[in-house]
């Protein structure tokens, strides 16, 4: 275990890739502090710091679409994580697997929605 | 093309996942600003804005490990970029296909080394 070798930024913060280990498919990005991170490890599920909010957030508390961790690596620079997890579900907000569903480089739309957000999240 | 729904943290950055199209491989995180972005887009391989030197920079200008972009995404709050790309040669300044070469979460050692840095990079 190289925790100690995890550098954070001026607010404490490391972003964190999410990928799902079975497809390749990157999920998300969301920022951990040490606590959150000491908290991932323990749990086996993830758990981020949300900037907005200014408080911890398990993912899928309140979806159900928890993430169990499967490995974790940190880059050359030890300021990312890649954190590869079996995705239950939907990891964005808005029903898609990946919070990656817009293209940048072309007109073409989004991707298909798993499942109904407003069915999931009760909260917007 | 919505380069313009790309929201910049308060440094005018915005972080860039970078994966290999081909092996699903996640590659490295590096930052763009509104030009790098706009000169990635416009010559198809990627550039970066380097935080510590403060200057754009074109990945393997100086190892030939260039980047061709293949697509690009963004996340459902427009502040992160995925780029998924062609990547000639090994992503990582230590040689590795990807930056991501050490776990986290065991004692393992590191990923075997593609190319061998010192011969490939002029500079530390």
């Amino acid at each position: 275990m190289n925790i100690q070798a995890i550098k954070y930024d001026s607010n404490g913060l490391v972003p964190a890739i999410v990928q799902d280990e079975a497809t390749g498919t990157v999920l998300m990005l969301a920022y951990m502090n040490a606590e959150s991170l000491r908290k991932t490890l323990e749990a086996g599920v993830t758990w981020f710091y949300s900037r907005s909010r200014r408080t911890l957030w398990q993912k899928g508390e309140t979806s159900g679409h928890v993430q169990t961790v499967k490995e974790m690596y940190y880059d050359c620079d030890a300021d990312t994580l890649l954190i590869k997890v079996n995705q239950t579900g939907a990891a964005c907000h808005e029903g898609t697997f990946s919070c990656f569903s817009r293209r940048l480089d072309s007109a073409s739309g989004q991707a298909e929605k798993l499942v109904d957000p407003e069915k999931v999240y009760k909260e917007p």
